[in-house]
Formats: structure tokens, sequence, C-alpha cells
């Protein structure tokens, strides 16, 4: 009978080729929100797809989208698992952001390099979707394959549905329609487990309870109707350019509060314990800001909050991209027929993406400049999600993280964003546990992206472990 | 002996030959400010010396720059006439703006075709610098070539000397260098002539007697070393792209006055009795503002200032350019390290290119958001030229223009610059006479750049009329 000694031990003595594994998945640029690579983000899913099946379990890709608008496939598996035993929900994704600035990585994105961690005996894979999310995801991946390999039933016998989806990344356009026509299997199910979130620090794991939602936006200001010489024109009519700066800087006021009327309207505040027991985890603002090359005066944002609340309990609006005019080298005197800018809000309970969108849109409107109108594009939304901290299931991944780690994980929250958190507890009343191995320094979505051997192992362990203590 | 009639009947009867020259010219992409098109750049001054050449001058290629950053060449041509009677220059430029954006475009920008204009017998050729400037410098270079076939002496026997410059549309930064290294022979001119302006209107010839100046800068607002994940960073820390938005909206205040201390303090009032004139010029601001595909509403700009007197008279602030962040199809939620613009302004006597260069940069400096730093360039400067309208000179181009358009042209001001100008002025105590001959709706600096059949032909026939009064 297979224990959970073996497969810690197969885990053990397989480790470098585990993370060798990890490598052939980075190999494939899987970036779901450009159509060039839709032949490599199906080949992404055929990886995951033939990795589950080496595990045991039963593994079908799923098609999404519709016709005239193909989706990517969702990987879907199932353990033979049966019994009364809880049945456990993995989700996690397999496409990773667009690799720019290109110029900004040592290395090819899609060309994993394994280094050594400065000041460590530790080493690390740099590629595009090291940690986010295909390191994480692998980490689960192995610990099933460590149950295989110790000869027990697929999945160490838990009752297991995997769903990797290939559009987290691209805003999840075709998860909600999946899960309502999984609903009446995926319902079956009693807690999900995702792997995509961060540990407070090294040697500091963590269980994360809320995540933030987002509404991410697309809007082009448009004036004249030909591009325009700013000699001849300059001063007599509306520079969509200048125009569009004027109203984006009108988002904020001198408090960095947001100017959209009824924004804050649904924000739970945080509450007075939550403070506190942030206040008591020790993060160090500056340490993390010198870790990104600022100084403690980029300690910057909402007026009254501290460096941590405003990332785990308050939202925000960022400007993600601008555009217009001439950007290449040199001068060109123009005035162009518009200027573009992608803007992102990142939201807690109990903000709705649809009504932020709506409101931002509507304010929009409000402001426009003389002589000018918006084309406006909603690129994609997610609810925020905040999960109960006393469940027994948390408990449990708590005991099988503190078993791996050799601490208890803290419990903490995060900036980002897990769309599908949100959709689960509302389409199917499930809800997450957050049980995540990144580090703030992993370099997610920017170049040179990183993930730790020793927090892809820790992960791995600490999976063998939930999965050891679900085998009752 | 060589008479004007058998000049302006050699043109008559070889107008679209000489319109099919120009064509040739046009097929070459001499884009100045892209190293890229720097052998096309040379091949359309090699043209021009060909063409000059075919008109009895004596033509050479005057290499510019430094060894570790050549320049283009100019083209410098004399006629071998001499006597006591007036010395003219000639100023043009051969170069031409970047066609960007290439998607506006009808038919290729370098692929020049010939059209009717709409509701005229007239007919246009559209192509990147058709009007500015190879289609005015090709009117210029067709008179001289109508007094050669006419069997006169080369420009009809008028001592010219003739400058074509291939850095006008990025900057002419070796250009005050070359008239300071020719300045003994240039201060023998007595006056400039430049044909790089527009009329008023079809039928309403002008000569300019003001140009405005400008300032050309590119500035980057740096923040970390890394992009962010929006998520993790979002509310933390400085988002270059927001503070640069922040930061530029203030240029402007609610009156859009520029708000940079000392912008204001060299500029010249505009005068009452031009006020009355150009409002005699019962320009129609609806009417050129419906050309561009805009409403009576977008007629904005400094308060307290008509249409014309805000492009004529007073100077501006413009955004040509702005990029940060993701720019490509879809969502990416990044917080960039950088974000960057290009600033221009227009200026007026007796402002100074680089005092408003350097007032600019300490304002930003004096505005540089916590925690964020700048990087600024100076792209190009030129400044402001007003010259005077009661000279024997303009009368002598203010009647060749009345006999070959058949009514008198008005006196006007462009909001465009033409920096040599100044130059001339400054460098070489030279006045110069504006006879332009392009329209408002020419699309210069835009896609479908145009220039009338019409246009060329009247700037032909003016200038021939011009050196037949020369020739005394």
């Amino acid at each position: 009978m297979a224990n959970v000694q073996s497969a810690l031990e197969w885990l053990e003595s397989n480790e470098d080729a585990a993370f060798q594994r990890l490598c052939d998945w980075l190999r494939i640029p899987s970036v779901s929100t450009d159509p060039e690579f839709n032949a490599e983000t199906r080949r992404a899913a055929e990886w995951a797809k033939d990795h589950l099946e080496a595990s045991g379990l039963d593994v079908r890709l799923v098609e999404t989208g519709a016709p005239d608008a193909p989706g990517h496939p969702i990987v879907l598996a199932e353990s033979p698992g049966s019994g009364d035993g809880p049945h456990i929900l993995f989700y996690g994704h397999y496409d990773v952001q667009p690799p720019d600035p290109i110029e900004g990585w040592r290395t090819g994105p899609f060309d994993p390099v394994i280094e050594s961690v400065e000041g460590t005996s530790d080493r690390k894979v740099v590629a595009r979707g090291a940690c986010d999310d295909k390191g994480q995801v692998a980490s689960f991946l192995e610990a099933l394959r460590a149950w295989k390999e110790a000869g027990a039933e697929p999945a160490g016998g838990v009752r297991f549905t995997v769903l990797l989806e290939g559009e987290e990344e691209s805003g999840s356009v075709n998860l909600e329609h999946f899960l309502e026509t999984h609903a009446q299997n995926l319902s079956k199910c009693d807690v999900c487990v995702i792997s995509d979130t961060a540990m407070l620090a090294p040697g500091r794991p963590a269980i994360t309870y809320g995540v933030r939602g987002i509404a991410y936006t697309e809007v082009t200001l448009h004036a004249s109707d030909q591009d325009l010489h700013s000699g001849s024109w300059g001063g007599k009519v509306p520079n969509p350019i200048s125009e569009l700066t004027k109203v984006l800087s009108k988002l904020w006021d001198g408090d960095r509060k947001i100017q959209i009327p009824g924004f804050y309207a649904a924000v739970r505040e945080i509450e007075p314990v939550e403070r506190t027991n942030w206040e008591n985890l020790g993060v160090d603002a500056a340490a993390s800001l010198r870790g990104i090359g600022l100084g403690p005066e980029a300690n910057v944002g909402e007026a009254g909050y501290s460096f941590l609340e405003r990332e785990w309990g308050r939202p925000t609006a960022e400007i993600n991209g601008i555009w217009g005019g001439y950007t290449g080298a040199g001068a060109k005197t123009v005035i162009p027929t518009h200027a573009s800018a992608k803007v992102s809000f990142r939201l807690v309970a109990d903000q709705d993406p649809d009504d932020i969108r709506d409101k931002f849109f509507a304010w929009l409107e409000s402001n426009t400049p003389e002589g000018c109108r918006w084309e406006t594009t909603d690129l994609h939304g997610g609810p925020p999600a905040t999960v109960s901290t006393d469940s027994e299931m948390l408990s449990t991944a708590a005991s099988a993280i503190e078993k791996a780690a050799g601490v208890k994980p803290e419990l903490i929250k995060t900036g980002g964003s897990i769309p599908v958190a949100g959709l689960l507890k509302s389409r199917l009343g499930l809800e997450t546990i957050f049980m995540g191995f990144g580090l703030e320094t992993d370099r997610v979505h920017s170049p040179n992206e990183e993930f730790r051997l020793s927090c892809f192992s820790l992960g791995a362990r600490s999976h063998i472990m939930f999965i050891d203590a679900l085998r009752g």
C-alpha cells in the first residue's frame, strides 16, 4: 500500500527531472491574448493532457467559444477515485501573458534557463509563465505523478476534477459559459483549490483568503477625421492626445481617491481586526520598493491606507497602456485623429465589474472634450472574491502546508485577480482555497519572470500532503 | 531675345510633363528623420541637382554633419548670371515627413497618383511631399527650366543662389553650421525667397509675412526598474503612465493658457491693425473645421483669441505623440517602467526656442511625481520670424503673383515654422519673402497629402513673372 513517504521520496529523487518537465511546458508560447499564438496555446493544453494522463486521470480537451469566435480549449481531467471522501476541484491555467516588452528579457521568454539564486543554494527557472501559472500548476501535476509513481491509485485515490483554463490571461471570456454548461458535474465538488498566488516571503508560506476583482477597458478619443499639421492647426482645434491626458488625469484627486461618481459605493471597508493582523505580518514596504528599484518616497497611493492595505483591501485605477500620434524616432509635428488608453480597475468586495465599467464609461461621456467623441471597449471583467477563513478544508490545507514547510502558513490577501473564484462562488456556491507558492519577486507579467525550485518543490510537497490528508 | 511670353508658353505646353517630373521626385522616399531612408534621401538630392543642371545652373551637393553623425547633403546651385541686378537666395527642402500612419493612405505614400479635384476641372497629385515641399520647389524649378527652354540665359539672367535642404523635417540640425561656414557667399544675397507656405484659399494667393517658431522635445518619466503586475502593485507605487498624464494635463489651465512660468514673457501681442486686417480676410472657421470632419464646437483654443489669431499670432503647446505600457491587442495588466511623450511648442515673436525648452524642462522637474524621474531630449528648435511688409522686393513679388493669378495676393501669416527664415535674419541679416502656393486642405504632414495642378502652375507662373521683373 502506497504511503505519503513513498510519494515524497519519489518527488525528492525526481526533482530535477520534474523541473526539466516544467521547462518543456515553458517552451510552448501559449500567449492566449494574441491570435498569432493560437496553435501554440493548444499545444500547451495537449502537453498538460499528456501529463495528467500519465498520472492515470481521464482527460479531455473541451472546446470553447463560438464558430465565429473560437476560444482556447479547457483541459478537463477526472481521477477515477470513488467513495465518500471529499471531491476537490483543482483550477489552474496553461496560458501566459504576452512577453512584451521583449527588449527587457535577458534571455528568450520561451527559452527557459535555470540559474542559481544569488546568496542561496536555491535555483530558479526564468521564462514567461515560470510562476504564473505553469510553474504553480506543474507543482500540482508532479504531486499527482508522485502518488502514481509511489504505487497509489491515481491522485492517491482522492476524487479530483482538474480544470486547466487557456484564457485566464485574456479575460476568461468563455469560462462562465463552461461553468454553466458543466454545472451539474462541477457542483459535486466540495471545494476548489487554486495555486496561482504568492507566499508572503521566502520561508513564509501562505494561504490567500481574498483576491481583487478587475474591470479592464480600452478607450479611444477621436477628433478630426485626418491627421493635422500642428503648425496650421495647433491651438485651433482639440488635440486628442492632450485632451485624453486631461480627462484621464482627472481619474484621481490629490489624495489619489478615484473620482468616478459611485466608484466606492459598494466597497467593504477593511475590518479593524484585519488591519491589525496585516500590520502584525511585519511587511517591510521599503524593502519591497528597493526590490523594484524605488526609494521609500515611491510609497504612494490612496491617502489613509498603508502599503499593504492599498494592495489587499482597496480598489485602484491604473492606465496599463497609452498610445497616440507619432511614436517613432525623431520629430513629427502631427495632431493625430485619435489617442487611446487601456484603463483597468482592481476591485474589492462588493464592487461589481460591470457596474464599475458602466460608471467609468458614463464618467468619460460626461467629461467629453469639446469637439471630440469616445469609443469604448470592455476587454474583460472579473469579480473580487473573499473566502471564509474558518472552514475545515482550509484547516486541512493549512496543516498540509505546515507539514511540507515546517512552519504554519500565514493568512493573507492578494491584489491580483482570479476571476474564476468569484464565478465558482456565485454560479456553483463553491468556496476556493488559494494555496500559492510564488514570490512577490517572481516578476510575474514582466520580463525575466522566474520561479524558484524551492517554491516548486514546496508546492509539490504541500499538494502531496494535502492529498494524504484527504485520503482519509 | 527670350521674353516672358515665350517662357509662359513653354510652361503651358509642358505642364503635364512638368507634373510628371514632380511625380518622379515624389517616388523617392526622402524621409530625413528616419536613418533607414538615408540612401533615398540622398537620391532625392541628386534628382534636384540633375534638374537644376539641366536648367544651366552650377550645382553641387554639400555634405553636412560630423563623421560620427553624418547629415543629409544640401543642394547648392548658382546661376552664372552677373551684373548689378538683385541677387536672390531661393530656399526649399527636398526631404519629407514620415508617411505614418501608413494605414491612413488610400494609395502608397511614395506611389504618386494624379486624380481630378471634385467639382472642378482641376487635377491634383497625391503623395507624401506633394505640396511640402517638393511640389512647391518643383514649381520654382520649372520656372527656371521655362526660361532656359525659352532661350534665355540660366534663371533668365538673374543671379540666383538655390539652397535645397534635406533636413527641414528633422529639425534642420546642420543648417546653422552651413549658414555660418557659407556666410560670406550667402551675404551677397539681397533677399531670400521661400515657397513652403499656403494661399488663403483657392483663387486667393498670398504672401506670408510671419511664421511661428518651434521647440520640439521628447520626455520620458521613469519609475520602477521592472515592469510590474498591476494586481500586486496597483495602488502601491507610482504608475508612470498615470503620472505622466497628470503632469502633462497641467500644461494648460481651463482657458488653455500655458502654465509654464515665464512662457508668455517674450510674446509680442497681436497689433490692433493686424486683428482688423485678419478679421477682414473673412476666414470661415466653421468651413475650415468642416473640412477636417469637425463641427463648430471644435473651435477651441486659448481664450480671448479668434480662430485665425490663435494660429497666426499665439504660441501653443501640443502633445504630438504619447506611448507607454501595453499597446497591443487584448489586455495586459502591467504597470510599465516608463512612459514617454513628444511635446512641442509653436512660438511667436520674440520667444526663443532654447529659452522655452529650458523653461519647460524646469517646469517638468518642479512637477516630478514622487518616486519618479525625468529623461528629457531636445529634438529641435527654430525661431519665429516676422518680416517687413513694406519692402520694395515684397512689392515686386506681390506684383508678380498678381500678374500670374489675376488678383492681388493677400498679406497673411502662418502657424507653421520655417526655421531657416529666423536663422537668415539673425545670422545674415537677410529678409525672407514667403511666396507659397499650397492650400490649407493639402493634408500636409498627413496621409493623402496632395498638391493641385492649378497651384503648381500658379507657382511656376509667379516665379517666371518674378524673374522677369528682376531681369530689369
